[in-house]
């Protein structure tokens, strides 16, 4: 009964993992689209035609609906839903964010789940606002703790309880909030009321709130991100750590004629094309879709459809090595994006240790990418090497025979010895004409080497573009052209 | 019969237009998918289901071709090709690109292309490989404008006949060769024999050429890119001014197991998911569609609606005035791709007289978005206003009341004047927390203005991150945090 998780690939701190909740077993990372019983836009059987794994539904709608509350009961969910994937449950925490209350426990609403044959329970935690002052912050962290030891006591180690991790914008706070839940057990980890965050683009806190998080996790933790969300934030949060998603996105934007793209929403009304490779997309003209009478499902099937298309992107680029091209890919798509990848850079060093050493290249894709960790760890490597009594380091300028020790200047690795020219990461970048992020960068790099190679006689070969710079960061070595 | 083109639409040198030859009416940017009658992979008619308006195919291959000359000659073109839409003949050009001559004369092919009922005819061109010597390049562009004068004397002003622009790599062949062709009244004008550049990634001349041969052709002529190809460079070619794609990509991929995606091709043998939103990709396990008996239509099927999107999605961008948002988005997939829209940023001052002057909204994404025109133009316009005898630079810092004139600095623009807040660029700018490049880039138009300004006296107040910049470039100023 017990959740199950396996890390298969990694990637930054993103990895591909396969998740099992008792018979059921899912890819991660995953995207569980949000299923209301009483707005079954898309039919759960549908949405399995469309390569979705597993759902979540939400377990205090069940309870309280005349409609559904006994058929669930009776039959259990996965029948009364149609669905033989992953069904998970969310507790009415959701609904406690919105009305402030719900009258239900946390035993009541974990039995409910577990009697309904959810395959993964949520306990009434309390989802904090991230603008909260710390004292509640904590109150209300203590009351989930409390309920979440309450659980482990009443359902047993192997129930399917998974762990909240809240804590609001106190980065402290979620890093102890993940230790607790990672010591009472919990294999499944939701970090919790961060829609507030993302809805006011303050990506920026939702990096240090996810890293955070993971600092107090155990390694092995499945990372879900609660009401994440849009496509365009998936490869930025996986990258951070997280597994699984959640979306009611491809059904309330579909509900406001919202077409959900990759790089961010747009509106139906305001369209001219629809910019985009899914069946209806291919087989309508926007006129036709405007104006059909089947719209909103239409496009819930439009927004789903890339949805997913995502996740299964996001996978890929963890397995080939590549998460940080479509990170920087999708986080250009709004500059509060660009803000959370650029803070991912910042706070590398403190994730690297989930990083994997080689990947399949490095494309340079800007000055972001002078800062990706392949660049800094190079530097410190490189600078481990021994140089000969006099070098030359060519770089774009001619080559004298009478020099024995050449080497390549790659920027922004730096020194390229022969020797490395066929490794990741310098020997495997491509990189385009050179800019001066790029140069200074690869300054910095050879700065190192020569640090620890001091008695080395440097002569540098470069171009008239770049002779000046090489100039004022090398005053004591020769520079030609 | 002539052909017509309607721009509605502008975005830096990208058009929306109407293409109109004879009786068929196609929007543009428009991607034409090759068809070789022996090889309809896609059945034209399907094509068609998934938004294609215009085909290519070749009259070289039907009028050597028992089984198709003279079907074509008797029923026509578009009813041997089940294809009501827009159909383009290629001359043989091709064929003597690859084998070096062709067994038909320039008259020939045009009047075959007339007798099959093409829509739009290409005469007995010849496609000079980019790396050829100028002398020789002169010699066969001679050939090629007696052959175009040819077809005009022989088929009349009328005859929907284009004129292709060679030249190879020198520019002002390119240009001159624009401007005869336009001279000599042709209305549609493919730029030929690019395809070697684009296979050695060779975008940075590839812009160089095409920049080189809109400066030649009058601004109303629709703009062919022949063999062009894959996605992700059809939003910097549109950039620099193209209106047609043709591409056989889709299909010669699927022959060699390759999976086109808008960021570059993956081989479906090395891939463990299906990163798209496609009704192939969609309703298949990679796995299934690897062992698919139908695995090369299924894959030239995905190949050709992800073509099609990436065409809608560049309509969208030029309508919408995002144009600059796609190309920064497709060409940071590939180092040479970047190569060739910093050289598109780098000869903005050559074609910006194309481009609109307010758009949706400015959003900055990285540091080349500095390099923006909308920046450039701002910096001068700026730097016409008057400012009072005192005045407070706001850089992040404190305002205090004692000043009575306060300007906004906002980078990479520089001033933002109160007047200009709700205009398009600066005030309707989305920038992410200030980097250096931003900074440096907006203290540039700041001095721009405060040089036609020299009596005011100038203070700035900015925080302790941005100080030191603002005191070394500003030395006869006070800063303040």
């Amino acid at each position: 009964m017990a959740v199950t998780f396996e890390v298969i690939h990694k990637d930054i701190a993103g990895r591909v993992g396969k998740l099992k909740a008792g018979e059921k077993q899912i890819k991660t990372p995953a995207l569980l689209p949000v299923v209301n019983p009483h707005l079954q836009i898309i039919p759960p059987a549908d949405m399995k035609k469309m390569g979705v794994e597993g759902i979540i539904t939400n377990a205090y709608i069940f309870s309280k609906s005349e409609e559904f509350r006994n058929q669930a009961l009776e039959r259990g969910l996965h029948d009364v839903l149609n669905f033989d994937g992953l069904i998970m449950t969310d507790s009415g925490s959701f609904q406690m964010s919105v009305y402030g209350s719900v009258d239900i426990t946390n035993e009541e609403t974990l039995s409910f789940q577990r009697d309904i044959g959810s395959d993964i329970w949520v306990p009434l935690d309390i989802p904090t606002h991230p603008d909260t002052p710390r004292e509640e912050v904590i109150e209300q962290m203590e009351i989930t703790m409390a309920r979440m030891k309450e659980a482990k006591e009443i359902f047993g180690d192997d129930a399917p309880i998974s762990g909240p991790v809240q804590g609001a914008v106190f980065e402290d706070l979620r890093e102890s909030a993940g230790r607790r839940v990672s010591e009472m057990g919990f294999t499944y980890c939701p970090v919790g009321a961060v829609v507030p965050l993302m809805e006011s683009y303050r990506y920026r806190e939702l990096v240090d709130v996810i890293i955070a998080a993971k600092k107090g996790l155990s390694a092995g933790a499945c990372v879900h991100l609660f009401g994440a969300g849009h496509p365009s934030m998936f490869a930025l949060a996986a990258a951070c750590g997280c597994d699984v998603f959640d979306s009611a996105a491809y059904a309330l934007y579909a509900k406001d004629g919202r077409y959900i793209t990759t790089s961010g929403t747009l509106k139906l009304d305001e369209m001219s094309e629809l910019p985009c490779a899914c069946p209806i997309c291919r087989s309508h003209t926007v006129e036709e879709l405007k104006k059909s009478p089947e719209k909103q499902k239409l496009l819930a099937m439009h927004n789903l459809s890339v949805t997913m298309a995502e996740i299964s992107r996001v996978r890929a680029a963890i397995q080939d090595g590549t998460l940080f091209e479509l990170v920087d890919e999708r986080c250009r798509a709004h500059p509060k994006l660009l803000d959370g990848y650029r803070r991912l850079l910042e706070r590398m060093g403190e994730i690297e240790l989930h990083d994997r050493a080689s990947k399949r290249r490095f494309f340079y894709r800007g000055s972001e990418s002078c800062k990706r960790p392949e660049v800094t760890n190079y530097h410190k490597m490189v600078s481990r090497i021994t140089l000969s009594p006099e070098v030359l380091i060519s770089a774009g300028g001619p080559v004298p025979s009478r020099f024995k020790e050449v080497i390549e200047f790659k920027p922004p690795f730096g020194a390229l010895p022969y020797e490395l020219a066929e490794t990741f990461p310098a020997g495997q970048a491509e990189i385009p004409s050179w800019d001066e992020d790029m140069v200074n960068c690869g300054i910095r790099g050879l700065k190192l080497l020569f640090e620890t190679n001091p008695d080395t006689k440097v002569t540098i070969s470069t171009t008239e573009k770049w002779k000046d710079i090489f100039t004022r960061e090398f005053p004591g070595f020769e520079v030609f052209t």
